[in-house]
């Protein structure tokens, strides 16, 4: 089934009246069922909806005068019609799928919009990148709208991106048809303290009439929370507790609660509608990033709305905070959100409002899914070759790269060591006594080699240092171009040949995550697309990476989700050690300092 | 006082950032009250605002780090904070003041913020004259921001107005500076036919980004309303009745409910809330037509909002009606309608949030009123010689223009005669014997002459006809050019002379309403704008009409509201019988008819 071409309300509104006048014949009509009205939050039994060009035509108790020839007739047979769901802030890469892929598996789900966050790519191929990732969005079936990402370099200074974005690059995006604002403004310290780029780019985003994402990481709700606020961000889904919650509501911010794949923010934070009684409107569900076996396993938005359900909220307040509630912050209220005229017929038959099972999911007025079953096209964008050969190593690494060269003689020396934090982003400044042979530091016990290979501009540098926690045993290297938020390559490894040999296959296939032991590859994801996605099928793409996970363990990984710390280690913007291209950052100072514990 | 320009948010975030941040002093620091939080629905103890350029720099428990410098501090003395009100819709013309002076009237009541519609200006000067009230509202100290007029003329065939708004009109209002949508489209039978203007004007308005009022006066919610739903009207203010408010909900419009001088609608709707327990974020509260009177006198916004609160609802919910939940209609929400930071800094404080006593009111950060004193300049705009001269009769009148000569010669004649009803827009279709005397029908009993006399094309157009039901007495006349929607002349009269007399000296004075008995005038409004407005304050004005209906009453006058049925009485769009420059109009036929009974 091919997507139909959007109408916008105001080409089809002479169709759409004359459907609801009785003078034309709807496309399609569902009755037998029970509506949710978002607007009214009221469950009106016997309500029908008639569709035609895509949008709602008609929405009463009676939509007989709408069915003429041609017009298919659904019977909901009792069950709920709900919008289709809405997800407030999330960024696609995080399920290291495609749009066209990542659409495809959380439409079963019945989300139908995603205001979407092209982060990760803007690092490695900049605004050419974003516009793809915008382009194949557009082809999708379901709406995915792009928030143009605000932070490429996410630390400026202290990392080098495949490309940066510029405030020319903001006011450019704001006029590409479909942008709905800017991605989340996480330099949240460079806003309170002024800085011009910043300022522009919100400012570039407030004259384009667009919405603000917001990003504010830190736990200090005095003095600096407010003077971010005064800068413009319209929302965040940085809270992690109640109090977070109310004061973004407070400040006129958009509060949004976020369950994603290791976030869990909204269980902490929904209280502040179910026990203070805050207004409700306010308050958003997203799920910011979801891995690819989430959506597979657990689901993707009617996850975080049976969830907040579970938490004790109101079902018709949790499916606003999924529906209208997204669509009147992004200035969309009258094009998508609720089930109303005019509005995208985009909805969900559900026989429960609790469990919320999705049994048919329809998106403008198409049959897309029905008990989880995909049943519409969702298309592939036609990647160029500059999306597909991202990984410019600049020659074959071998295992002499890997070493780190002690600097002077003696047998040991104290080095610094990131500390890896079970079930926690930020990481620990540890240090550690390690031997010296053959004039190279050699890692020992917990102790594992780490290096940042840079990739986008084929320098041929290795950027070298230690790690310890994963637990890896001998003989094994794992290495990934997933490496937030520059999306160098890590590569983590007890054996420089290993991480050699793993470093060059993801050279050779463009990308992804691979892991070696003892001369053998054990698993891999190919990530060809920017080494960040695929564009093979979630279910494919989840077991890839059950397989590197099973992988990783076999070669003595203790840790919960190691391969997201993993991917993690470059994140320059998160306390206390991190690696970059420029060294190794000590982030609770935004320098780069020395390996060697005693120097500068 | 001078306005001062009014800088935005994208301009003057680095300062408000460095206000809100303590880097920069504030011009203005309001502590010592309690605010009340639009946002969360919250009443916020000790909650202070720091103001720069107009705008909210900081909003929060403690403003100390905002005071340096120059910065005013205010001492709230334990009053509430809360937003500066708006009206969701009105027309500036019904209050028979110019912008300036309308603002002038309404500021110590706490209004900051009016969505206005100059239908009334439209029908006499077009565009242009759309244009000159739109330029005088962006010269005031508050937020008027203009509807663009959709239907004049209102009866399309059935009138002939100074000017016709067409769909070419609408599209280039929208790209007007401040314009904010489509004034209410009242032509409801011609959306739900697909006429092909009006759904033109409302897509320019939608194509434009902005918001199409609507007007569906009819009681029928069946098929269509539906279709009038379906064709992009965003709101309404004409439900009288509860289940009108809940319908428009439902299909995702705001309910606009509507305290004007005339209409009590705020009462018998407002239980779709307090009562049936509906989702409040759907209903804004507005005043629609509001005379000077009632501006001196009673109030305006907070007039309204102190009656939702006695009719029941939660005060925090009735401001929210007339603050956020009428900027988030208007895609505002982040501009205006909350005391949070980036917004227009327009508030109030009281010491009641029952009562609503309006002691101190601030616009843009400045004191605009105090103790229902205006302490602002409200800038006139200089109406050009074409906006003051509107009344073209074409010629000096004579009693014999407004006598009715007989068909054929008879002895009485049974002609139609407009029937008015007290307190009812609405007026009966009735008929009379009237005597033929010298070959012309005569009045007697209750029945009054009444002409419509043409004065936009000095034409020399007299039209006449019969009324009944103000009571007057014999010898008098009364004339005046607000004559809604076409705004030619209606004179109602028992003496032929005194109606020439008194449309001569409209034709004088520039328009405006005046009352003749006896050879004398009795009183007189003079309106020199577009002969609807004068620019003289509103306790002039106030005066001069109350004078006018004292001298109604002396007439013999027994009706309530007697010179707003005046008026009307030229509203073809209302049945049953009205008169026009085309004739007796059948508005439940929607026909010219004859006046005699029997004919055609």
């Amino acid at each position: 089934m091919q997507t139909p071409i959007l109408t916008s309300w105001a080409d089809c509104a002479p169709r759409l009246v004359a459907v609801a006048a009785g003078r034309a014949p709807a496309d399609l009509v569902i009755r037998g069922g029970t509506l949710v009205n978002v607007q009214s939050r009221e469950v009106l039994p016997g309500w029908q909806v008639a569709i035609a060009d895509g949008r709602f035509a008609y929405v009463g108790p009676d939509a007989s005068h709408c069915i003429g020839e041609g017009t298919e007739v659904v019977d909901a047979k009792g069950r709920y019609l709900i919008p289709g769901l809405c997800d407030g802030h999330m960024h696609i890469e995080s399920g290291m799928l495609t749009p066209a892929e990542f659409a495809a598996a959380v439409i079963p789900h019945g989300t139908t919009t995603m205001f979407t966050d092209p982060h990760e790519i803007a690092n490695v191929l900049g605004l050419k990148g974003v516009r793809m990732m915008h382009d194949e969005a557009l082809m999708q079936p379901v709406n995915i709208l792009t928030q143009m990402p605000s932070c490429a370099p996410s630390a400026p200074g202290l990392e080098t991106t495949g490309f940066e974005i510029t405030a020319e690059d903001v006011t450019e995006a704001m006029s590409w048809p479909g942008i709905i604002g800017l991605g989340e403004m996480m330099n949240y310290p460079g806003v309170i303290a002024g800085d011009p780029q910043m300022l522009a780019e919100m400012a570039a985003t407030m004259r384009a009439g667009k919405t603000v994402g917001g990003h504010y990481a830190s736990p200090d709700r005095g003095i600096p929370f407010h003077a971010y606020a005064a800068g413009g961000a319209a929302d965040d889904h940085e809270g992690t507790q109640e109090s977070d919650a109310i004061a973004r509501a407070r400040q006129g911010m958009r509060s949004m609660l976020r369950l994603g794949s290791a976030w869990y923010d909204v269980e902490s934070q929904i209280t502040a509608i179910t026990e203070k009684g805050l207004d409700p409107r306010n308050f958003i569900l997203c799920t910011d990033d979801c891995h690819s076996g989430t959506l597979v396993n657990d689901g993707h938005m009617d996850r975080v709305v049976r969830h907040a359900i579970a938490c004790g909220c109101d079902p018709l307040v949790a499916l606003q905070m999924a529906t209208i509630n997204t669509a009147t912050h992004f200035g969309l209220e009258r094009e998508l959100g609720s089930i109303a005229p005019g509005r995208r017929a985009d909805l969900i038959l559900t026989s429960s409002l609790t469990e919320l099972p999705i049994e048919k999911v329809f998106a403008r007025g198409q049959l897309v899914a029905e008990n989880g079953q995909l049943l519409v096209e969702c298309p592939h964008y036609d990647w160029p070759a500059e999306a597909r050969q991202t990984v410019h190593l600049g020659k074959r690494l071998a295992a002499a790269d890997f070493a780190v060269p002690a600097p002077d003689a003696r047998d040991r020396i104290r080095v610094k060591v990131i500390g890896v934090v079970e079930n926690q982003a930020p990481t620990k400044a540890l240090s550690a006594d390690l031997p010296i042979r053959d004039g190279l530091v050699e890692p020992e016990g917990e102790v594992a080699h780490i290096a940042l290979v840079e990739r986008h501009r084929a320098t041929g540098g290795v950027t070298n240092a230690f790690v310890s926690g994963f637990g890896y045993g001998p003989g094994m290297a794992l290495a990934s171009t997933v490496a937030h938020d520059s999306h160098h390559m890590i590569v983590v490894g007890t054996d420089r040949a290993m991480m050699a040999a793993a470093a060059n296959r993801l050279a050779e296939v463009g990308g992804g995550a691979t892991i070696w032991k003892d001369g053998k590859e054990l698993a891999l994801v190919p990530l060809p697309i920017a080494g960040l996605m695929s564009d093979a099928p979630a279910r494919e793409v989840a077991q890839k990476a059950q397989a590197l996970v099973e992988a990783m363990a076999a070669c003595g990984c203790r840790l919960n989700n190691a391969y997201m710390q993993h991917s993690l280690l470059a994140l320059v913007v998160i306390p206390e050690l991190r690696l970059s291209d420029k060294g190794l950052v000590d982030v609770r100072r935004f320098e780069v300092v020395s390996l060697f514990e005693g120097s500068q």
